[in-house]
């Protein structure tokens, strides 16, 4: 999820090979509409909001947080070095929309919390942001959206199980 | 599709906002999927292998396209900058899977290309990371994976219809 200013949006990763694989060709739609879809929300945030994605996730890990999170499970969660947390953080302390402080336990940590002002421009990038979504989305019906949360539940399910790493913490 | 070290492979971006709108959960479940899919791709490229997801992406365009690409039309394909693109491919190149010559129309654009060991070796890739990616979806049956390549492939239609910017080039 990091920003990379893509040049265009018309890739498109699927493959024509006729012998490919199933599992492999829904791989790579998967994979197309989740970048399709990134690339157009990390256009819209930057036209509409000023904003980068990196900067919205960060923001949205926050306000699930309240009592703030430190650098390293901001890291964790948003699956980006701890030297690139640390980067956006800056930008938005920049702005006034988190502040830093040692943490409450460990004082060589250091804890990122939304400001109040952070929060209310977050919630209404959240909102918009809902709707550009829905509007992406907009010409599946209810059952067709219904279907495919099904569908990538039991996939999330499948990856989950078969992963070769021991068993999430 | 940075290389960003990620630190786990737990992250779950699926919202438990009760009021959320359908379309929003199917979008982070999607972007879960993904992430997931991606990171043990990642993971499992460097484990077996030692490449980085970048550089196998990069080496998946040269094996397309036989008369290999310009620095630019990797860039567009791959949706990185140029600066990202050029470090990739002289990694490449130093490894000696890639060459680089200035392009026979326009002598000031770089055009790379796989070499003869550097295809072999993608196409050795190519085949393992097919039978993981098969391995990672394996408990969806037949019917489950051609629902979810029906579902998806209208959700591709629905985004780029809905797109702000002008249509694809």
């Amino acid at each position: 999820m990091m920003d990379s200013t893509p040049p265009t949006l018309s890739l498109d990763y699927e493959t024509d090979a006729p012998d490919a694989k199933p599992e492999l060709r829904l791989w790579l739609r998967l994979l197309t509409c989740t970048t399709l879809i990134e690339g157009e929300v990390r256009a819209r945030l930057r036209r509409h909001f000023g904003v980068t994605l990196p900067q919205f996730d960060l923001m949205a890990q926050l306000d699930k947080a309240p009592d703030g999170l430190s650098m390293g499970e901001l890291s964790r969660r948003m699956m980006v070095t701890n030297g690139n947390v640390t980067g956006i953080a800056e930008r938005l302390a920049a702005d006034g929309l988190v502040t830093r402080a040692p943490g409450a336990t460990d004082r060589r940590t250091q804890v990122v919390k939304l400001t109040p002002a952070g929060r209310r421009r977050f919630r209404t990038m959240a909102q918009v942001h809902e709707g550009w979504i829905a509007d992406l989305l907009g010409d599946l019906d209810h059952a067709e959206v219904a279907a495919l949360m099904d569908g990538l539940g039991h996939a999330k399910q499948s990856v989950r199980a078969h992963r070769e790493r021991s068993a999430e913490p």
